[in-house]
């Protein structure tokens, strides 16, 4: 009845589910508020509120057919523009509509950049640990992720020995993730440099493109003044797949979209290539109304303060009960080394203690255990003690 | 730079590209007003008010974090449940929930069907002329798309002895489209049978399941009172891909949904299959506040007899004029028989009266030309001189 490609996912998926149904059981045992579920990436606070302003204010001015019809499939014009002049002014870049082409936000995004640039075999590298769904959108298109070493001594930049060798003819791109889900952490410039070089030796070397695919939902979410490089500054053949899931609490809307730089190869036939992605994707084009709403508040912002103050509360109380864990950088995800080398073990005190998180496995980083902190504060606090009981545990 | 596989869809989009630059350029030196352009799908017909009512309700009302963030894949429960209490009402159904999920379109639906069931090199049949992005979706996985001939004569319902030859141990699914993009035809309930009776022989024969899959889109834009069976009844491995893109004129909001029956093979497995081909294909869910508006507006709908009123005057004119056309039953497209072999000199002739349209070889369907009535009355109303004359050059 399935493709068989579709087999092992639908396996797999029973085994989260039935993690999930555990924690559904427990919140039936203990209450819901003596369950503290650190598994899941959905935004805990609001869109600001100039988006249901915008939205409202499309709703009952827009032309009725423009507001819920078809557009090109690239997306409405002053949405492109306005986010081409939003990133010229914050980045100095010189975009304009023609670079964007709109999405149902990052995940599709990358879906289209892969259907775009993938024959049968064709390879992706990535560094590991990454967010899973990775494995899925390259297999999709029936190519290869192919893992390099991260350096956790190095905020788990690439190890650049290991890129090097892991890129092969068959190397259509490269994904990263910054900030990154699962670590929180932020590649520097200098990361980028040294990506951007080993890239344009390889590019150089095999005589085709090889893309960097910056996976960017998480631009938005920096805490302590930190900077996430522009990479298009960087190397030519950039992609970005951005998404406005995270920055203005967005995530079930789908809306986001592909840079395509006009430094990239080709980049007319390419930005083409994209806008039928999106057509025979099925995906077609991003929502209107939301698209239309977009291009009236982009300068919003979310509450990072929420997200940074639950960060710290949690990266202080942890390291204080004796956990190593990377410091956030941005996104919304610490990254907690397991004080046994099998983290399930570790998975397993924390739900004594009712704590639910995600094995570091699930992102190839055995040995870790992800902590997603976009929870409501009080859940943090009220999980400490827990923490700190497993720590004495632990660390004595 | 680009896949192999995406090379030819480029290049043949610049065809496409051309011929809209053209009708852009005509519209510059004759005025918009003067150009009479019948070849977009693009609902002309606003969406009721009952939508808007509904969308600006849940924008202020609904939880802020439930109205723009994640849910389960499938989507909302309440959307779900609406739906199929909805069809419950209509046709007689046993749904619940469970049988919905929800997608961004039929087309992102149908993407999600054949991603669940095809491997490298399966087919799937559908009967000529047929939508044409189908082949690009069924390629997407590495498919193949299996042409069957219709029979004019018969409402071009398939040619049985046709669909019996085409149907081989690859063969995954059939793809029928009622009311159809191009023709405007409605499957009877007797071709409907005729269907089933032949793919539960081929399942039969080799042993495995053969999905009907029903693209509904146009589903809710019948005429004169016609009748659109409602295929799970008449066969147990129905996949029903819907959209409200034309039903209430969302098309660019991308919302539909996915049918499984609970009659059909292994549907939980297969049910779980989709959401998960909904995670995977990077549309993660359906957009969020459109499902939640739509929970509360399923009995509105469109103003029908716009479509019908344009149906009317544009067929009754065209034959009048001395053209062959198919009276259509459903959707919004005219069926017209060229008047030469090749269609290309009938719209070459057309563009010189300033009509625009699309030639039948670009569904498969040769001989013939595509006039979409989605369009402003006066557009039909101003453009008949120009057919009239035509009509005189051909026929006398």
């Amino acid at each position: 009845m399935l493709a068989k490609c579709m087999e092992p996912r639908v396996k797999n998926s029973s085994a989260i589910r039935a993690m999930f149904e555990a924690g559904v059981e427990m919140a039936k045992i203990y209450g819901k508020e003596n369950v503290y579920d650190f598994s899941l990436g959905n935004p805990n606070v609001p869109a600001p509120p100039e988006v249901n302003k915008a939205l409202i204010e499309v709703i009952q001015n827009e032309d009725p057919i423009k507001l819920h019809g078809y557009m090109v499939n690239a997306g409405f014009e002053e949405t492109r523009t306005a986010i081409a002049e939003n990133l010229n002014k914050r980045f100095g870049a010189h975009l304009d509509m023609s670079n964007i082409v709109m999405t149902a936000g990052a995940g599709l995004a990358l879906n289209l950049v892969l259907r775009s640039i993938l024959d049968i075999d064709d390879e992706i590298v990535v560094t590991a640990p990454y967010f899973v769904d990775y494995t899925n959108y390259v297999s999709n298109y029936h190519g290869k992720l192919v893992l390099v070493d991260s350096v956790p001594e190095k905020n788990f930049a690439p190890d650049m020995d290991d890129l090097r060798a892991k890129i092969t003819p068959r190397t259509k791109g490269m994904l990263i993730n910054s900030p990154n889900n699962p670590t929180g952490a932020i590649y520097s410039e200098e990361t980028i440099k040294e990506i951007a070089a080993i890239l344009e030796e390889k590019q150089q070397e095999y005589g085709h493109v090889i893309y960097l695919i910056a996976d960017e939902p998480y631009r938005e979410l920096v805490y302590d003044g930190s900077d996430v490089p522009f990479v298009p500054h960087y190397y030519d053949n950039t992609l970005v797949c951005y998404s406005f899931s995270k920055g203005l609490s967005l995530a079930g809307e789908r809306i986001g979209y592909v840079l395509i730089p006009d430094e990239s190869d080709n980049s007319a036939e390419f930005k083409t290539a994209i806008s039928i992605a999106n057509r025979i994707s099925g995906g077609i084009n991003a929502p209107s109304v939301m698209q239309l709403a977009l291009a009236k508040c982009l300068d919003a912002k979310v509450d990072i303060d929420f997200y940074a103050k639950n960060a710290k509360v949690l990266y202080d109380g942890l390291t204080e009960a004796g956990f190593q864990c990377v410091k956030p950088q941005g996104a919304f995800y610490m990254w907690v080394k397991s004080p046994m080398a099998d983290e399930s073990e570790f998975i397993a005190d924390m739900k004594e203690k009712h704590i639910l998180c995600t094995p570091g496995s699930a992102f190839a980083g055995p040995g870790y255990v992800r902590i997603s902190y976009c929870v409501a504060y009080e859940t943090i606090v009220n999980a400490m003690p827990g923490f700190k009981e497993l720590g004495k545990k632990y660390f004595g």
